[in-house]
C-alpha cells in the first residue's frame, strides 16, 4: 500500500468531533467541559471506550492523563507521541483542544482500518486541565508528566467553590495509579486550531507554528483616595480608576509603539469601592505581554514601568506590581516543523510558516523531545467563546496533515 | 435672659456622638450602621431615650421618620424643623448625618436647661436611609415624606440578600402607624459636615451652602469582542476596556475643558469575562456629572456624548447609554442662607457662601418650605470612609450657629 495516498475519513472525525461536542454544549452552540467535572468526567468515559475499540494499550496516570499506546513493529523504538486536551473553557468552543485528541483518535483509526503497522509505537493522549480556568494554573497535566509542576502542589489547587484539583479527580474515577512522569518520546504532534485570524485573513489551510510567543504576567496594584465624588473638586484628586485608564492606554499603544511582532493587553479589572458616587481608591489590573521575541518583551516591560511610575506619581496614586508568570519563548524543532510545511504542500493544501501566540500542552513536551504543532483556520480568528468555528474541510486537512507526519516519524528507525 | 449669648455645651455633644459612634464602629475607626441594620436600630432606640428626656412628644412614621416636636408658646404655628440622618455608608464615618442629629438634639437640651420657650414649636428629625447604599436610592424617607417618592416602592426596595425595605422596617420596630405625609413646616435647617475640602482650604469654619448642585447619572455599556489575546493581532481587535479607559479619561478632563464649577466622576466600572488571557468583550461604567450650573452640566453631557459615540466607532465597540437619574440644582431659601452667614460671623466665627456638592435631605426638604444648611470642615476634605474626620471645636462651633439659627426662626410670628 501506498501510505503517502493514505487519508482519513473526514466525516468520522466530524462525526466524533459533534459526539464530544454534546458533553457540556452550550445553548450558544459552544461547549462548558471544564475540567475534572461531569462534562468531562463523561468525554473521558467515551474516549477510553473508542481507544478500546482499537485494541490500544490504555495508561491512565495519577494526573488523570490518557494515554493509548498502539505497538510499533520493533518495541525497543521510543513512540510517537500526539494529542491535546478535552477540558473547555467556560462558555468555550467545540473545537479548541479536542480536534488534536480526536484528529490523533482519526489517525490511529485510519492505521487501524488498513492494518497498517509502523516501525515505532503511536501513543495518542489527553492531557489533563490544560485550560486552567477551573483550577489555575494552565497545562497542569503536561506540566507535571515532563517534571516541570509538582504534583503535590497541583493536587492542593482549588476551584472557586474550594474544591480540590485531587478530589475531584477522584470523584470523576481518573486519578491512575501511574505516576505522572516523562518517558522517552520519539517526536511530539499536537493538532489545533489556530485561535487567531492569520490564517483565514492569509487565505491558507494549513499552519506551522516555527513556535510558542514568549509570555509575561503581571499584575498591577493602585491605591488612590477615597471621597464623596459630589463636594470634592478635580484638583486634588488621587482617582485610581483614571490612573489604570491611562496605564491600560499606554498598554494598549505600546506594541504600535515598539513595533515588531507583539501583543499587549489588559484583560481583567477590579475598581474598589466601585459605587458610582465614590472616588476609586484601589484598582488592581493584569499586564499581558506576549511576543516571540523575548527581548522584545522585556524592553516594552522596561518603557511600560517608566510610564506607570511617571503615570502613578503625577496623579498621586501609588503603584504596586508583580511579576506573577514569566515563560521564555519557545521554538519548536525545526525540521519538525519543516515536515509539517512540506506534507501540507504535497497533499495540495496551502501552508503558512508562523508563530503560536497561545500555550499549549506542546510547551512542556517541547522540552522533552522534538515537538511540532499543525493549525487550522478559526472562522473570524474568534476562540475562547461560543462562538468558535472552524470548516470541516480544514478539520479533515489537517487531520490528513498529522496523519502523514505520524506516519513518516513513526516509520523511522 | 439674653438669647444672642446663649451657647451649647460642646463636650455634651462630643459625647453624644462617641455614644453613636459605638454603634457599628469598625476597627479603622469609623462606623457601619446601615440603613435598618441591627446598629440602626441600636441608635435609633438610644435617639428616642434621649428624646423621652426632653418631655418631647415623639412621633415614628411608617417609613420609619423619627420626630421629637418641643412645644411653642403659639400652637397654631408652623415649626421649625431641623434634622439630618443616622444611618452610614459601609465603612463610612462618625460624622455624615449624625452630626446633624445630635447638633439639634444639643440645641434642644441646651433650650430646655435654660428653660427657655420659643413662639413656634422645634421638631427635630432623624430621617431614614439617606445614604442609599443599603437600598437603593438616596433620602427616601424624606422623599417619601415630601411626596417626591411613593412610599410602596419604597417598600419593595431590596437590599443585595433580597430583604424587602417594609420587612426590615418591620423587623427593627420602626414602622410607625402615623402615615409619611408633609406637614406645614416654617423653616428647615440640616447641619451637616461639608464632605468636602473647601472650608479648611479656605481657613473657614462654618459654611453656608447657597444649595445643592445638580446630580446627572449615566450608566454606559460598551460591546466588544472577546478572543484568547495571544493569537490576536492587535490590529482590528474590538477591546471594550481600552474603549471604556478613553471614556473614563474623557469623563475626568470634562470639567477642566469646560471650565466653570463641575465636577465628572466615573465610579464604578464591570469588566467581562474578566480574565488576563481574553479581550474584555463587555464594559459597563457610570458617569457622575454634578454642576450648580444645569445648563453646563447639560452641555458638558451633549460634548462628552460625541466624544463617546467617536471613541466607540473607532473602537468598533457598539455603546448603549442610559440617563439614570436626573435631578435639577437646588436653591436654598437666600434669606435663610444670610442668616447663617451672619449669625456664623456674629459668633465671631469665619464663614463661606458656598455650593454643596453632594445631596442631602435638605433637597427634598427645600421643595416645601424655605429650607438652609450649616457645614463644618471635613478634615482633609476626607468623607465617606473610616477616618472621616471633624474638629470637636469645629462641631461646637456648627451647633452654636444652629441654636441662634432655630432661635430666631422659632421666634418669628
Amino acid at each position: 500500500m501506498n501510505l503517502a495516498s493514505l487519508r482519513v475519513n473526514g466525516k468520522r472525525l466530524q462525526s466524533s468531533l459533534e459526539e464530544m461536542a454534546k458533553f457540556g454544549a452550550t445553548p450558544g452552540g459552544g461547549v462548558q467541559r471544564m475540567a475534572l467535572s461531569e462534562e468531562d468526567k463523561k468525554a473521558r468515559d467515551l474516549f477510553v471506550m473508542w481507544l478500546k475499540e482499537l485494541d490500544l494499550k490504555i495508561t491512565i496516570d495519577d494526573m488523570g492523563n490518557i494515554f493509548g499506546s498502539r505497538p510499533g513493529k520493533n518495541r525497543s523504538l521510543s513512540p510517537v507521541m500526539s494529542g491535546s486536551h478535552m477540558d473547555s473553557q467556560p462558555k468555550g468552543g467545540r473545537f479548541d483542544g479536542i480536534l488534536g485528541v480526536m484528529g490523533t483518535l482519526e489517525v490511529l483509526r485510519t492505521l487501524h482500518e488498513n492494518n497498517i503497522e509502523t516501525e515505532r509505537p503511536i501513543t495518542i493522549v489527553d492531557w489533563t486541565n490544560e485550560e486552567g480556568s477551573r483550577f489555575a494554573p494552565a497545562m497542569v497535566g503536561s506540566g507535571v508528566w515532563t517534571g516541570a509542576l509538582d504534583r503535590g502542589w497541583v493536587y492542593e489547587r482549588t476551584d472557586i467553590d474550594s474544591k480540590r484539583f485531587e478530589d475531584e479527580l477522584i470523584r470523576i474515577s481518573y486519578q491512575g495509579s501511574v505516576p505522572a512522569k516523562k518517558r522517552p518520546v520519539h517526536v511530539y504532534y499536537e493538532y489545533h486550531i489556530e485561535q487567531g485570524p492569520i490564517l483565514e485573513k492569509e487565505g491558507k489551510t494549513i499552519g506551522a507554528p516555527k513556535g510558542i510567543v514568549c509570555l509575561h504576567w503581571y499584575d498591577v496594584y493602585l491605591h488612590g483616595e477615597a471621597n464623596q465624588v459630589g463636594p470634592t473638586p478635580m484638583a486634588g484628586r488621587h482617582d485610581a480608576l483614571c490612573a489604570a485608564a491611562e496605564m491600560i492606554l499606554k498598554v494598549n499603544e505600546l506594541p504600535k509603539r515598539l513595533g515588531g511582532n507583539m501583543v499587549a493587553t489588559v484583560g481583567e479589572i477590579q475598581n474598589y469601592p466601585n459605587s458610582r458616587n465614590i472616588i476609586p481608591d484601589r484598582v488592581h489590573f493584569t499586564v499581558d505581554i506576549r511576543s516571540w521575541d523575548d527581548g522584545l518583551a522585556l524592553k516594552a516591560w522596561e518603557i511600560i514601568r517608566k510610564d506607570f511610575d511617571a503615570i502613578a506619581t503625577r496623579r498621586g496614586c501609588p503603584i504596586k506590581i508583580e511579576e506573577t508568570w514569566k515563560v521564555e519563548h519557545s521554538p519548536f524543532d525545526v525540521n519538525l516543523v519543516q515536515r509539517i510545511l512540506v506534507i501540507g504542500e504535497q497533499l495540495g493544501y496551502s501552508t503558512l510558516h508562523m508563530v503560536s501566540g497561545a500555550g499549549h500542552d506542546a510547551s512542556y513536551i517541547n522540552r522533552i523531545c522534538p515537538t511540532a504543532m499543525i493549525f487550522v483556520p478559526s472562522i473570524s480568528g474568534r476562540s475562547h467563546v461560543e462562538v468558535e468555528n472552524t470548516k470541516w474541510e480544514d478539520c479533515e486537512a489537517g487531520a490528513n496533515v498529522l496523519l502523514q507526519a505520524i506516519l513518516q516519524s513513526a516509520n523511522e528507525k
